[in-house]
């Protein structure tokens, strides 16, 4: 037997040099119960192994150190490879083969390939840490990604698009956000990528590649604050420092089950930040516990100005949630059946918001027009410094006339008076986004539809600049999604408390 | 069949998370077959892998995620489960389980852990790249790991000891050797770790930790040039810049199966390197591969001082030899047996040194003397900023009058002459390192006496300024050991074109 199966596991690594497609999906074995997991997650069912394949365009090359064989019974064995790239290291490769029909396939395989120095998706810099954290117990043995638009002392900001990075200066000092932090005894791990002047949701740069989702394997990651929601995801950081216009923490967040807080806007300084909009922007931060972000909170917010005790008054508004897709609605109103049940939501009403599509187009324009006040002088100068998608995002906000721009910021005054008057005081609640994380391979129009929903799902926040909570809470098809708990303004802490017991309330 | 199996996965799940030793011995299959496997290598049987349990004190807490069954026959199945740590990241863990006398256990196992941001025992910082090298082909794509010895211009030097770094300030510039590599197109990866003031070869840092050895899973990685070997063995950079004083190159190249040479002294400059025996201290690097290691010396050292082409006159000395552990000597010995019949040594003499003991105390004198001269100072104002081993070996130098470094000085030069009498111009070929890399777990004593042995080996290229390439072409009990190819000075291209003509008749 040994020699037969030894032939197969010669004949399958030199089709996985030869990347020999056909011989691959040949010797794995037919039907939906064949595994390959590596560090991206596990991938189950012959078609899924093989599309995984075809998707790679070849496997690193290697050698094999050393092959162990366990004979199991006649027809099945273990194979445990130790491979070496040629690029360095040492890989493992565990794989069970089965006769069936007479061939040796593989029914389960794990792959390990030796780890880079860093995750260049993730990461820009990594120190050990970068930035050392006062000796203060606040947030002592917290590690901080910061997204690559804050100043870091001594490190230029890059803000996702490499060629403002080259002619980007070393920072004399620390942003405010990023200085709160390192007095309250965090650490700076690195600085973590955004998508190119954080002016996307999806998370996809196109200099520095997908930040890898910790929560869903394919998918991508969101964004803009991408890099830091990955590193918190993957454990390589505890707390994610980003930014937040149009949805940038809460669409990771809710992609990768992350707690991700847009706070109040103006209530923390944007001093050292790159700006993208600045009637929008706001500081905050991802996490993976509830106390690491009333941590993070506490440390960067003016506590004089915070509201408090939270509202205990709720609206949902369900012309809104129209926007998700039907498994998001049906999670969320199963997540807010639970909750009125568990009687956490004792003076709900149900509220509506205004047409979702002209909200939206409000705060579109505006966001638009200050993104090409920010940026656009640089833009022009720099001809094919920015990514297809990007670059056309930014050509349309260069073509808002200043007309269309004042009159979109007197919709955009009135807009939050009504939304205000109709919420009456009371914490408005959503889903984070409109769907789960879409695939890496999912089409450009696919991505631009989700983006459109979760945007007018995203910007009732912006509009109001009322702080914006995702909460970890929801599951569509095994994936995460965002329990958004919105305002009021100067509620940050409140929102906090409030999420924390309904992720409580909802896991129990 | 599956109901007891689940059981069994989590009674093992149980007993892991609560570090029940005895349940984890009983639940992994006995004897010398049972296999587990993870990043740092392969364990073969069932008391190589409970000692490695009892070793290690606890795996990391985590939750489960998922759990594939897939049965194979009545008494043999697999679980491959997701594992999801409470520090963040997705891990994988694919068991074989038998039934073996009635009871359920683990015969085959392969644990992935997620990867933190970097390997904070081989990197202190770590950009993408940190520093981009010129725009020219001679290195481009090569990745450079820089000793924490050497000037990067807006980072300190740490020296391996984190008070000195605590003090230090941002260099203005590159050290040549830096600047060298990048000017030829290299990039530098990031600032990797050494022993503290680069006073050891075994490559355990006591702040810091201990760099996994990429060849030889558990076994020390040797120093002083640790992180840089250990980033180049796995595959996190492909150069590693460091210095060699009395060993500090080619003993981690022999710990790791790299090459790696210590170049003449003074061939490239020490500007911007802190120095530890500038008598000795030398600049050099580590590669996977000797074109690679060509490269970086072509780029560094001054051609035109070059001594071309190589001398084809070798020597071996075997008084010296007896210094290594018998298989080391043994597998030397095999190797010049081979060269030799392929007629690559065509003047082969034996020579005698002269006492290895003298020569070391010689060398070890002088060495000890300087380091004290130029740390001393800083140890002083700084007591307890020393791990104990290196501490004890500064207080030993900070004993030598001024009259014993005189007299060694006297010593030295007279033994330069005599070796270099007894050389006759000739290449001396030697092992690297007087054993394969011992066991991160030795006790002090074996340490030192490997180190003693060792030093004893190296310190003739330290006398007499030679150059000293380590060539990865032996192997003792599975591990790598290096063949030393010695000399002559400003031989140092020569010496790497006989090393790489050694290695391919030696691999053949």
């Amino acid at each position: 037997m040994s020699d037969d199966l030894l032939a197969a596991f010669w004949r399958y690594e030199g089709a996985l040099m030869a990347n020999d497609l056909e011989t691959l999906d040949r010797l794995f074995a037919p039907g939906p119960d064949t595994l390959r997991g590596d560090a991206a997650g596990i991938l189950r069912g012959h078609d899924a192994i093989s599309a995984f394949r075809k998707g790679r365009g070849g496997a690193p090359k290697r050698e094999i150190v050393s092959v162990d064989v366990r004979e199991i019974d006649a027809d099945a064995a273990m194979v445990v490879a130790v491979t070496a790239p040629i690029t360095g290291g040492r890989g493992q490769q565990t794989q069970l083969w089965r006769r069936i029909d007479g061939e040796w396939v593989v029914s389960v395989a794990h792959v390990s390939l030796p780890a880079p120095a860093v995750n260049s998706t993730v990461w820009r810099i990594v120190g050990t840490p970068l930035v050392a954290g006062a000796d203060t117990p606040e947030l002592a043995s917290q590690t901080v990604a910061v997204k690559d638009l804050f100043d870091v002392a001594g490190f230029a900001v890059g803000g996702g698009v490499p060629a403002y990075l080259a002619e980007s200066t070393p920072a004399a000092r620390n942003a405010v956000a990023v200085q709160n932090l390192l007095d309250t005894g965090a650490s700076v791990t690195g600085i973590a990528r955004t998508d190119e002047f954080a002016y996307s949701v999806a998370g996809k740069n196109p200099h520095y590649g997908t930040p890898p989702n910790g929560a869903v394997p394919g998918a991508i990651p969101g964004g803009s604050s991408s890099g830091p929601a990955s590193a918190v995801s993957l454990g390589q950081a505890s707390i994610g420092l980003g930014t937040d216009t149009g949805g940038s923490l809460r669409v990771p967040a809710s992609y990768q089950g992350l707690w991700g807080l847009r706070t109040t806007h103006g209530a923390v300084s944007s001093e050292g930040l790159l700006p993208l909009s600045p009637s929008f922007d706001t500081v905050g931060w991802l996490t993976r516990e509830a106390w690491t972000m009333r941590a993070a909170a506490t440390a960067s917010l003016d506590l004089a100005k915070q509201v408090l005790p939270p509202t205990r008054r709720y609206a949902v508004a369900p012309g809104l949630n129209a926007q998700a897709a039907p498994g998001v609605r049906a999670a969320f109103d199963a997540a807010i059946g639970t909750l009125d049940r568990a009687e956490l939501l004792p003076d709900l009403a149900e509220v509506e918001l205004g047409d979702a599509d002209e909200l939206f187009e409000i705060f579109r324009s505006v966001q638009a027009a200050e993104a090409w006040a920010t940026h656009g002088d640089w833009i022009e100068a720099h001809p094919g410094a920015l990514g297809d998608d990007i670059a056309a995002r930014f050509a349309v906000a260069s073509r808002i006339t200043e007309h269309e721009e004042a009159e979109a910021r007197v919709a955009l005054a009135a807009a939050r008076i009504a939304i205000e008057r109709a919420l009456d005081g009371r914490i408005l609640l959503l889903p984070s986004a409109s769907s789960i994380a879409p695939s890496t391979t999912a089409d450009a129009a696919t991505i631009e539809q989700t983006r459109g929903s979760t945007l007018r799902l995203t910007c009732v926040a912006g509009i109001t600049g009322r702080p914006a909570l995702s909460v970890p809470a929801l599951t569509v098809d095994g994936a995460p999604v965002g329990l958004c708990v919105v305002g009021p303004r100067f509620g940050d802490i409140g929102v906090i408390t409030t999420g924390a017991k309904f992720h409580a309330a909802l896991a129990g």
